[in-house]
Protein backbone atom coordinates (compact mmCIF):
# COMPACT_ATOMS: atom_id res chain seq x y z
CA UNK A 1 0.00 0.00 0.00
CA UNK A 2 1.15 3.58 -0.42
CA UNK A 3 1.03 5.63 2.68
CA UNK A 4 1.61 9.57 2.63
CA UNK A 5 2.21 11.17 5.97
CA UNK A 6 1.14 14.72 6.02
CA UNK A 7 3.69 16.38 8.70
CA UNK A 8 7.13 15.72 9.34
CA UNK A 9 7.17 16.36 13.22
CA UNK A 10 8.09 13.90 15.31
CA UNK A 11 4.85 11.40 14.90
CA UNK A 12 4.48 11.69 11.49
CA UNK A 13 7.98 10.52 11.27
CA UNK A 14 7.41 7.93 13.77
CA UNK A 15 4.17 6.85 12.19
CA UNK A 16 6.61 6.84 8.69
CA UNK A 17 8.98 4.49 10.20
CA UNK A 18 6.54 2.29 11.19
CA UNK A 19 4.55 1.88 8.07
CA UNK A 20 8.15 1.34 6.33
CA UNK A 21 8.80 -1.23 8.56
CA UNK A 22 5.22 -3.15 7.56
CA UNK A 23 6.47 -3.37 4.29
CA UNK A 24 4.18 0.03 2.75
CA UNK A 25 5.94 1.93 0.17
CA UNK A 26 5.84 5.53 2.32
CA UNK A 27 6.46 9.05 1.37
CA UNK A 28 6.44 12.07 3.89
CA UNK A 29 5.18 15.05 3.18
CA UNK A 30 6.79 18.22 4.47
CA UNK A 31 6.45 22.01 3.94
CA UNK A 32 10.31 21.94 3.20
CA UNK A 33 11.39 18.89 2.71
CA UNK A 34 14.70 19.71 2.19
CA UNK A 35 15.43 19.66 5.96
CA UNK A 36 14.28 16.01 5.85
CA UNK A 37 17.78 14.87 4.66
CA UNK A 38 19.67 13.23 7.44
CA UNK A 39 16.25 11.55 8.44
CA UNK A 40 15.86 9.91 4.82
CA UNK A 41 19.53 8.73 5.44
CA UNK A 42 18.36 6.68 8.57
CA UNK A 43 15.19 5.66 6.88
CA UNK A 44 15.98 4.50 3.35
CA UNK A 45 12.54 3.28 2.44
CA UNK A 46 10.88 6.23 2.87
CA UNK A 47 10.45 9.33 0.48
CA UNK A 48 9.71 12.88 1.01
CA UNK A 49 8.04 15.47 -0.69
CA UNK A 50 5.97 18.44 -0.21
CA UNK A 51 2.55 17.70 0.76
CA UNK A 52 0.55 17.67 -2.38
CA UNK A 53 3.05 14.95 -4.02
CA UNK A 54 2.53 13.00 -0.92
CA UNK A 55 -1.31 13.14 -0.80
CA UNK A 56 -1.46 12.68 -4.81
CA UNK A 57 1.01 9.63 -4.45
CA UNK A 58 -0.52 7.84 -1.55
CA UNK A 59 -3.95 5.04 -1.21
CA UNK A 60 -3.94 6.20 2.58
CA UNK A 61 -3.04 9.50 3.84
CA UNK A 62 -1.90 10.50 7.59
CA UNK A 63 -2.36 13.17 8.85
CA UNK A 64 -0.08 13.76 11.48
CA UNK A 65 0.60 17.68 11.92
CA UNK A 66 0.11 19.96 14.82
CA UNK A 67 -4.57 20.74 15.49
CA UNK A 68 -3.78 24.12 14.79
CA UNK A 69 -2.59 23.16 10.90
CA UNK A 70 -4.70 20.32 10.39
CA UNK A 71 -7.29 22.28 7.91
CA UNK A 72 -4.33 24.21 6.39
CA UNK A 73 -2.17 21.11 5.65
CA UNK A 74 -5.37 19.22 3.50
CA UNK A 75 -5.65 22.55 1.61
CA UNK A 76 -2.21 22.87 1.08
CA UNK A 77 -2.05 18.73 0.29
CA UNK A 78 -4.76 19.89 -2.49
CA UNK A 79 -8.63 18.67 -1.67
CA UNK A 80 -8.68 16.88 -4.81
CA UNK A 81 -5.34 14.60 -3.95
CA UNK A 82 -7.32 13.30 -1.02
CA UNK A 83 -10.60 13.62 -2.16
CA UNK A 84 -12.13 9.87 -2.07
CA UNK A 85 -9.21 8.68 0.00
CA UNK A 86 -8.87 7.26 3.59
CA UNK A 87 -6.86 10.13 5.57
CA UNK A 88 -5.67 8.42 9.62
CA UNK A 89 -6.47 11.45 11.57
CA UNK A 90 -4.14 11.85 14.07
CA UNK A 91 -4.53 15.22 15.12
CA UNK A 92 -6.04 17.08 18.05
CA UNK A 93 -7.11 19.91 18.69
CA UNK A 94 -4.89 21.56 21.25
CA UNK A 95 -4.83 25.70 21.55
CA UNK A 96 -1.76 27.61 22.09
CA UNK A 97 -2.87 28.50 25.48
CA UNK A 98 -0.55 26.15 28.03
CA UNK A 99 -2.10 23.38 30.00
CA UNK A 100 -3.80 24.28 33.51
CA UNK A 101 -3.05 21.60 36.23
CA UNK A 102 -1.35 19.29 33.58
CA UNK A 103 -4.74 19.48 31.79
CA UNK A 104 -4.10 20.23 27.72
CA UNK A 105 -6.72 23.14 26.26
CA UNK A 106 -8.60 22.41 23.39
CA UNK A 107 -9.98 25.05 20.95
CA UNK A 108 -12.73 23.18 20.47
CA UNK A 109 -15.76 21.63 22.18
CA UNK A 110 -17.90 19.25 23.21
CA UNK A 111 -20.41 19.53 20.71
CA UNK A 112 -18.00 19.60 17.40
CA UNK A 113 -14.41 18.08 17.43
CA UNK A 114 -11.44 18.87 15.13
CA UNK A 115 -12.49 15.78 12.70
CA UNK A 116 -15.89 16.94 12.62
CA UNK A 117 -14.89 20.14 11.15
CA UNK A 118 -11.92 18.76 8.59
CA UNK A 119 -14.66 16.40 6.86
CA UNK A 120 -17.32 19.41 6.86
CA UNK A 121 -14.28 20.94 4.72
CA UNK A 122 -13.41 18.03 2.96
CA UNK A 123 -16.98 16.43 2.25
CA UNK A 124 -15.51 13.87 -0.42
CA UNK A 125 -12.37 12.36 2.05
CA UNK A 126 -12.85 9.57 4.21
CA UNK A 127 -11.42 10.73 7.85
CA UNK A 128 -10.54 8.18 10.28
CA UNK A 129 -9.41 8.96 14.06
CA UNK A 130 -6.91 7.20 15.20
CA UNK A 131 -3.89 7.57 16.85
CA UNK A 132 -4.49 10.65 18.58
CA UNK A 133 -4.75 9.28 21.90
CA UNK A 134 -1.35 7.67 22.39
CA UNK A 135 2.23 9.15 22.66
CA UNK A 136 4.39 8.41 20.14
CA UNK A 137 6.87 6.18 21.83
CA UNK A 138 4.01 4.03 22.01
CA UNK A 139 2.24 4.49 18.42
CA UNK A 140 4.01 1.29 16.46
CA UNK A 141 4.07 -2.10 18.17
CA UNK A 142 3.87 -1.02 21.77
CA UNK A 143 4.69 -4.20 24.43
CA UNK A 144 2.55 -3.77 27.84
CA UNK A 145 1.90 -6.99 30.38
CA UNK A 146 -1.98 -6.66 30.19
CA UNK A 147 -1.74 -7.35 26.53
CA UNK A 148 -2.67 -5.24 23.33
CA UNK A 149 -3.85 -1.71 24.30
CA UNK A 150 -7.22 -0.31 22.64
CA UNK A 151 -7.37 2.00 19.65
CA UNK A 152 -10.66 4.19 19.93
CA UNK A 153 -11.32 4.69 15.85
CA UNK A 154 -14.45 6.35 14.27
CA UNK A 155 -15.48 7.82 11.12
CA UNK A 156 -18.12 7.67 8.47
CA UNK A 157 -16.67 5.70 5.93
CA UNK A 158 -16.92 2.11 6.69
CA UNK A 159 -14.51 0.80 4.27
CA UNK A 160 -11.75 2.98 5.55
CA UNK A 161 -12.33 2.05 8.68
CA UNK A 162 -11.84 -1.56 7.62
CA UNK A 163 -8.60 -0.46 6.09
CA UNK A 164 -7.46 1.14 9.35
CA UNK A 165 -8.24 -1.90 11.54
CA UNK A 166 -6.02 -3.70 9.55
CA UNK A 167 -3.27 -1.29 9.71
CA UNK A 168 -3.69 -1.34 13.80
CA UNK A 169 -3.86 -4.60 14.02
CA UNK A 170 -0.43 -4.28 11.92
CA UNK A 171 0.40 -1.81 14.09
CA UNK A 172 -0.36 -4.27 17.32
CA UNK A 173 -3.67 -2.98 18.60
CA UNK A 174 -6.73 -3.65 19.13
CA UNK A 175 -9.36 -1.68 17.30
CA UNK A 176 -12.45 -0.47 19.08
CA UNK A 177 -15.04 1.00 16.74
CA UNK A 178 -17.00 3.83 18.08
CA UNK A 179 -19.19 4.61 14.77
CA UNK A 180 -19.68 7.93 13.00
CA UNK A 181 -17.69 10.68 13.07
CA UNK A 182 -19.34 12.64 15.81
CA UNK A 183 -17.41 10.24 18.14
CA UNK A 184 -14.90 12.15 17.74
CA UNK A 185 -16.21 14.53 20.63
CA UNK A 186 -15.03 11.32 23.09
CA UNK A 187 -12.06 10.39 20.62
CA UNK A 188 -10.07 13.50 20.67
CA UNK A 189 -10.45 14.30 24.94
CA UNK A 190 -8.78 10.65 25.44
CA UNK A 191 -5.70 12.84 24.43
CA UNK A 192 -6.02 15.29 27.48
CA UNK A 193 -6.64 12.73 29.73
CA UNK A 194 -3.62 10.91 28.22
CA UNK A 195 -1.46 13.57 28.70
CA UNK A 196 -1.94 13.91 32.59
CA UNK A 197 0.38 12.02 34.08
CA UNK A 198 2.75 13.07 30.99
CA UNK A 199 2.68 16.53 32.26
CA UNK A 200 2.39 16.23 35.60
CA UNK A 201 4.82 13.46 36.77
CA UNK A 202 6.81 12.51 33.11
CA UNK A 203 5.30 9.63 32.39
CA UNK A 204 4.28 8.89 28.96
CA UNK A 205 4.61 5.25 27.88
CA UNK A 206 0.94 4.20 29.01
CA UNK A 207 -2.17 3.28 26.92
CA UNK A 208 -5.69 2.81 27.19
CA UNK A 209 -7.20 -0.34 26.93
CA UNK A 210 -11.18 -1.31 26.81
CA UNK A 211 -11.56 -4.43 29.07
CA UNK A 212 -14.88 -6.61 28.14
CA UNK B 1 -17.19 4.53 57.77
CA UNK B 2 -20.36 6.41 57.64
CA UNK B 3 -21.68 6.52 53.72
CA UNK B 4 -24.56 8.75 52.66
CA UNK B 5 -25.67 8.53 49.22
CA UNK B 6 -27.29 11.14 47.71
CA UNK B 7 -29.76 9.70 44.62
CA UNK B 8 -31.74 6.51 44.65
CA UNK B 9 -31.98 5.92 40.89
CA UNK B 10 -30.11 2.88 39.86
CA UNK B 11 -26.77 4.31 40.49
CA UNK B 12 -27.13 5.35 44.01
CA UNK B 13 -28.91 2.49 45.03
CA UNK B 14 -25.75 -0.08 42.99
CA UNK B 15 -23.39 1.96 45.51
CA UNK B 16 -25.40 1.90 48.91
CA UNK B 17 -25.42 -1.75 48.41
CA UNK B 18 -21.84 -1.81 47.42
CA UNK B 19 -20.72 0.07 50.71
CA UNK B 20 -23.31 -1.91 52.76
CA UNK B 21 -21.57 -5.65 51.09
CA UNK B 22 -18.33 -3.46 52.15
CA UNK B 23 -19.23 -3.79 55.71
CA UNK B 24 -20.26 0.19 56.12
CA UNK B 25 -23.01 2.19 57.12
CA UNK B 26 -24.90 3.35 54.68
CA UNK B 27 -27.84 5.73 54.62
CA UNK B 28 -29.60 6.56 50.96
CA UNK B 29 -31.14 9.79 50.86
CA UNK B 30 -33.91 10.65 48.36
CA UNK B 31 -36.40 13.62 47.69
CA UNK B 32 -39.19 11.26 48.94
CA UNK B 33 -37.23 7.95 50.81
CA UNK B 34 -40.91 6.70 52.04
CA UNK B 35 -40.56 5.29 48.31
CA UNK B 36 -37.83 3.51 49.10
CA UNK B 37 -39.46 0.85 51.17
CA UNK B 38 -39.46 -2.52 49.37
CA UNK B 39 -35.57 -1.75 48.25
CA UNK B 40 -34.74 -1.10 52.01
CA UNK B 41 -36.31 -4.89 52.81
CA UNK B 42 -34.23 -6.22 50.20
CA UNK B 43 -31.02 -4.35 52.14
CA UNK B 44 -31.36 -4.29 55.35
CA UNK B 45 -27.95 -2.95 56.16
CA UNK B 46 -29.10 0.22 55.03
CA UNK B 47 -31.23 2.84 56.33
CA UNK B 48 -32.83 6.09 54.91
CA UNK B 49 -33.10 9.38 54.67
CA UNK B 50 -33.92 13.40 53.41
CA UNK B 51 -30.90 14.33 51.71
CA UNK B 52 -30.28 16.72 54.59
CA UNK B 53 -30.50 13.71 56.80
CA UNK B 54 -28.09 11.81 54.97
CA UNK B 55 -25.08 14.19 54.29
CA UNK B 56 -25.00 15.27 58.01
CA UNK B 57 -24.80 11.50 58.77
CA UNK B 58 -21.81 10.67 56.51
CA UNK B 59 -18.33 11.17 56.50
CA UNK B 60 -18.03 10.32 52.92
CA UNK B 61 -20.56 11.70 50.83
CA UNK B 62 -21.46 10.03 47.47
CA UNK B 63 -23.10 12.19 44.97
CA UNK B 64 -25.27 10.07 42.72
CA UNK B 65 -27.85 12.02 40.86
CA UNK B 66 -28.55 13.34 37.35
CA UNK B 67 -25.93 16.09 36.19
CA UNK B 68 -28.79 18.29 35.46
CA UNK B 69 -29.86 18.15 39.59
CA UNK B 70 -26.35 17.58 41.17
CA UNK B 71 -26.07 21.33 42.19
CA UNK B 72 -30.02 21.07 43.65
CA UNK B 73 -28.86 18.06 45.68
CA UNK B 74 -25.65 19.41 47.18
CA UNK B 75 -28.00 22.70 47.92
CA UNK B 76 -31.18 20.37 49.53
CA UNK B 77 -28.46 18.23 51.36
CA UNK B 78 -27.32 21.74 52.95
CA UNK B 79 -24.07 23.21 52.63
CA UNK B 80 -22.75 23.09 55.83
CA UNK B 81 -24.02 19.19 56.00
CA UNK B 82 -21.24 18.19 53.39
CA UNK B 83 -18.36 21.06 54.38
CA UNK B 84 -14.97 19.72 54.86
CA UNK B 85 -16.52 16.46 53.63
CA UNK B 86 -15.03 14.10 51.20
CA UNK B 87 -17.97 13.61 48.54
CA UNK B 88 -17.29 11.30 45.36
CA UNK B 89 -18.65 12.56 42.68
CA UNK B 90 -20.22 10.22 40.15
CA UNK B 91 -22.02 12.43 38.31
CA UNK B 92 -21.90 13.39 34.57
CA UNK B 93 -23.04 16.46 32.53
CA UNK B 94 -25.25 14.76 30.09
CA UNK B 95 -27.57 17.22 28.79
CA UNK B 96 -31.78 16.53 28.30
CA UNK B 97 -31.01 16.25 24.01
CA UNK B 98 -30.66 12.71 22.32
CA UNK B 99 -27.57 11.47 22.07
CA UNK B 100 -25.77 11.67 18.23
CA UNK B 101 -25.28 8.46 16.71
CA UNK B 102 -24.66 7.11 19.99
CA UNK B 103 -22.47 9.98 21.69
CA UNK B 104 -24.27 11.78 24.59
CA UNK B 105 -24.76 15.32 24.69
CA UNK B 106 -23.09 17.75 27.37
CA UNK B 107 -24.26 20.97 29.49
CA UNK B 108 -20.53 21.69 29.74
CA UNK B 109 -17.66 22.46 27.80
CA UNK B 110 -13.78 21.72 27.56
CA UNK B 111 -13.00 24.68 29.56
CA UNK B 112 -15.19 24.09 32.67
CA UNK B 113 -16.12 20.72 33.62
CA UNK B 114 -19.56 19.86 35.90
CA UNK B 115 -17.21 18.66 38.93
CA UNK B 116 -15.39 22.37 38.34
CA UNK B 117 -18.78 23.97 38.71
CA UNK B 118 -19.98 22.20 42.00
CA UNK B 119 -16.45 22.39 43.42
CA UNK B 120 -16.86 26.61 43.30
CA UNK B 121 -20.53 26.26 44.37
CA UNK B 122 -19.23 24.52 47.55
CA UNK B 123 -15.56 25.40 48.21
CA UNK B 124 -15.58 23.82 51.81
CA UNK B 125 -16.12 20.57 49.99
CA UNK B 126 -13.98 18.11 49.11
CA UNK B 127 -15.10 16.40 46.08
CA UNK B 128 -13.40 13.50 43.68
CA UNK B 129 -14.08 12.44 40.92
CA UNK B 130 -15.34 8.52 40.69
CA UNK B 131 -17.33 6.09 39.01
CA UNK B 132 -18.29 8.52 36.44
CA UNK B 133 -17.30 6.73 33.43
CA UNK B 134 -18.77 2.70 34.04
CA UNK B 135 -22.42 1.15 34.20
CA UNK B 136 -23.95 0.63 37.41
CA UNK B 137 -23.49 -3.12 35.98
CA UNK B 138 -19.68 -3.01 36.65
CA UNK B 139 -19.16 -0.52 39.82
CA UNK B 140 -18.76 -2.75 42.39
CA UNK B 141 -15.91 -5.72 42.21
CA UNK B 142 -16.42 -6.26 38.78
CA UNK B 143 -14.37 -9.10 37.30
CA UNK B 144 -12.70 -9.48 33.50
CA UNK B 145 -9.74 -11.36 32.57
CA UNK B 146 -7.75 -8.57 31.71
CA UNK B 147 -7.54 -7.95 35.28
CA UNK B 148 -8.59 -5.05 37.85
CA UNK B 149 -9.66 -2.21 35.52
CA UNK B 150 -8.89 1.72 36.22
CA UNK B 151 -10.58 4.16 37.54
CA UNK B 152 -9.61 7.63 36.71
CA UNK B 153 -10.19 10.28 39.94
CA UNK B 154 -9.43 13.71 40.88
CA UNK B 155 -9.90 16.34 43.39
CA UNK B 156 -8.00 19.20 44.80
CA UNK B 157 -8.10 17.48 48.29
CA UNK B 158 -5.33 14.36 48.98
CA UNK B 159 -6.59 13.07 51.96
CA UNK B 160 -10.34 12.97 50.46
CA UNK B 161 -8.35 11.71 47.01
CA UNK B 162 -6.11 8.95 49.68
CA UNK B 163 -9.80 7.57 50.72
CA UNK B 164 -11.53 7.42 47.95
CA UNK B 165 -8.37 5.38 46.72
CA UNK B 166 -9.14 2.82 49.30
CA UNK B 167 -12.62 2.70 49.34
CA UNK B 168 -11.94 1.88 45.05
CA UNK B 169 -9.58 -1.12 46.09
CA UNK B 170 -12.01 -2.75 48.07
CA UNK B 171 -14.45 -1.82 44.87
CA UNK B 172 -11.53 -3.96 43.14
CA UNK B 173 -10.22 -0.92 41.08
CA UNK B 174 -7.03 0.34 40.68
CA UNK B 175 -6.82 4.10 40.99
CA UNK B 176 -5.45 6.64 38.71
CA UNK B 177 -4.67 9.97 40.41
CA UNK B 178 -5.42 12.67 37.17
CA UNK B 179 -4.20 15.69 39.63
CA UNK B 180 -6.45 18.35 40.35
CA UNK B 181 -10.10 19.17 40.10
CA UNK B 182 -9.78 20.61 36.23
CA UNK B 183 -9.30 16.45 35.18
CA UNK B 184 -12.38 16.37 35.40
CA UNK B 185 -12.08 18.09 31.82
CA UNK B 186 -10.85 15.01 31.13
CA UNK B 187 -12.64 12.09 32.78
CA UNK B 188 -16.05 13.32 32.48
CA UNK B 189 -16.04 12.52 28.31
CA UNK B 190 -15.32 9.38 29.20
CA UNK B 191 -18.51 9.01 30.00
CA UNK B 192 -19.66 9.66 26.20
CA UNK B 193 -16.70 7.00 25.21
CA UNK B 194 -18.01 4.86 27.77
CA UNK B 195 -21.81 5.02 26.71
CA UNK B 196 -21.71 4.72 22.47
CA UNK B 197 -21.26 0.42 22.45
CA UNK B 198 -23.95 0.68 25.20
CA UNK B 199 -26.50 3.07 23.00
CA UNK B 200 -25.23 1.51 19.02
CA UNK B 201 -24.63 -1.67 20.20
CA UNK B 202 -26.54 -2.58 23.83
CA UNK B 203 -22.84 -3.24 25.41
CA UNK B 204 -22.80 -2.19 28.72
CA UNK B 205 -20.03 -4.38 30.54
CA UNK B 206 -17.00 -2.89 29.69
CA UNK B 207 -14.50 -0.86 31.54
CA UNK B 208 -11.07 1.04 30.56
CA UNK B 209 -7.68 -0.42 31.87
CA UNK B 210 -4.65 2.08 31.81
CA UNK B 211 -1.81 -0.29 30.70
CA UNK B 212 1.43 1.00 31.60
Amino acid sequence: MRVGVLGSGVVGKVLAAGFARHGHEVMIGSRSPETLADWLQENPGVGSGLFGDTAAFADLVVLAVKGTAASKALELAGKDNHAGKPVIDATNPISDEPPVNGVLRFFTNLDESLMEQLQKQYPRTKFVKAFSSVSNARMVNPRFEGGRPSMFICGNDEAAKALVTEVLDQFGWDTEDMGAVEAARAIEPLCMLYCIPGFTRDQWTHAFKLLK
